[in-house]
């Protein structure tokens, strides 16, 4: 999916939600543990009950991982049935990798050959050669961490270098000579939004990939208000508010519920 | 296994050798490929020719990743197959993960919990709250990456900051504050060994993972020169350089040639 395809779904469904698919065992209804594949079946639902007022989901792999193989099959059958079933959706590996070339193209052969995702989060401490090899895949994004939503945050992409320049805004500056707008996005959490307009100076055009709202404390009115651009320039996550919103028989519905009210703001946000 | 145990093997073994299995279908012998599980029985091999020379294996995910459930079945079964054939062998998960505190307890269990891997590689960018999830396993160890071994290593981990500390020592000097020598080590390239002084300066008595040698250029002599501690200190990983030493019948053979010769080169340090 290239970036004006992502701006028209946008703009056709007034929204900018993305929903991270992050299921935990321990939460989802225990109706479904007797399904064979009960994270496939807990993900389908609730995309069934949010496609049409979201244009991603982002699975986050150690979600996954964590449950071995079933765990692996039941994300390529999730990412599957989302390819198939809603082709407009943008699907996000959210998987934080990121290595020496030779082992970056094999991450990037597994998400972008053997399984559909359009995009993959990427870890930039190993610098360019890490990267690249995710972006050799054309018409496929890498989403790289800028400023995450954690506390840990703080720790290091903060330091000022010597002109007085953040790691993060050094990230950002270095990384936007690798790829332009059209295959590279960053990760800039909504706990963060007073450094938005320090992002919006480096990268202006490009799509921020933002979780943190919910959950962790921030607010989709200040990320709107310092992260949007001309072309909406937000991907907005939301994971456990939507996806915990209920535990029983009807989770799906109340699901919908929560992403429907983030919908409705967004919307709002978006006809100003 | 504790640092302890960890010394004494490599005193005993005269090798502080660490070989990382990073297979590749495309250069594993041909006559494998009809095994059901090519992947695991290539590892298997290798593992049974060199255990005896080595103290540490380092399977690369990425390389399991790449090849779907069977990937995934065949870390699995190298994994088990080391802890019950070898239980003296310190096993590392190169995944290089780090996410928010919630994604990391799930990669910890994965790792630390459902597989039997002593160690994690752990990209720092995240800061604290992204590592401690893997510091809560007892007898576990991370490996934070502090200055790899690749040309993309120059793009940050080398920015001073307004005291002229440069990311790498930072990274070095606020995680040490997070754990131990007995639970944390560090990733230091070989390519880098002009830099290992500047290590060894924060962290003295901590274990080094050390790529580098082999394929990437970096000398196993100068490793030592500038990175051997009191308690040697070093892991020395080397993966294509053994693996793909041969890639015909006699592949394990010629692995175990290779593998002796960084036995040997290692005991001569050892026994100065």
């Amino acid at each position: 999916m290239n970036k004006q395809q992502l701006y028209a779904n946008i703009l056709r469904k007034q929204s900018f939600l993305c929903i991270g698919l992050d299921p935990d065992l321990k939460k989802i209804p225990v109706h479904l543990l007797s399904e064979e594949y009960p994270i496939f079946a807990f993900n389908k639902a609730i995309i069934d009950a949010t496609a049409d007022l979201c244009v991603a989901y982002k699975p986050n792999l150690a979600f996954y991982e964590r449950y071995g193989i079933n765990g692996w099959l039941s994300l390529e059958k999730t990412v599957q049935y989302i390819r198939l079933t809603y082709p407009d959706q943008f699907i996000i590996a959210d998987a934080k990798r990121g290595d020496i070339g030779n082992t970056s193209e094999m991450y990037a052969a597994s998400f972008f050959q053997d399984l559909p995702f359009d995009a993959l989060t990427v870890a930039p401490y190993m610098g360019e050669d890490s990267v690249k090899p995710f972006l050799s895949y054309s018409g496929k994004w890498v989403i790289l961490l800028a400023l995450t939503s954690n506390k840990g945050s703080l720790d290091f992409q903060l330091i000022p270098d010597t002109k007085g320049e953040r790691l993060f805004e050094k990230v950002l500056r270095t990384s936007r000579t690798w790829a332009s707008d059209e295959q590279m996005m960053y990760v800039a959490g909504a706990t963060q939004c007073s450094l938005f307009s320090a992002v919006r100076k480096i990268v202006p055009d490009h799509f921020l990939l933002v979780p943190g709202i919910g959950a962790q404390g921030g607010s989709l009115a200040d990320v709107v208000k310092y992260g949007m651009n001309d072309t909406c320039g937000l991907l907005v996550n939301s994971s456990r508010q939507i996806l915990y919103a209920g535990n029983s028989t009807d989770f799906a519905g109340k699901a919908r519920q929560e992403a429907s009210k983030l919908q409705q703001e967004m919307k709002g946000y978006l006809t100003k």
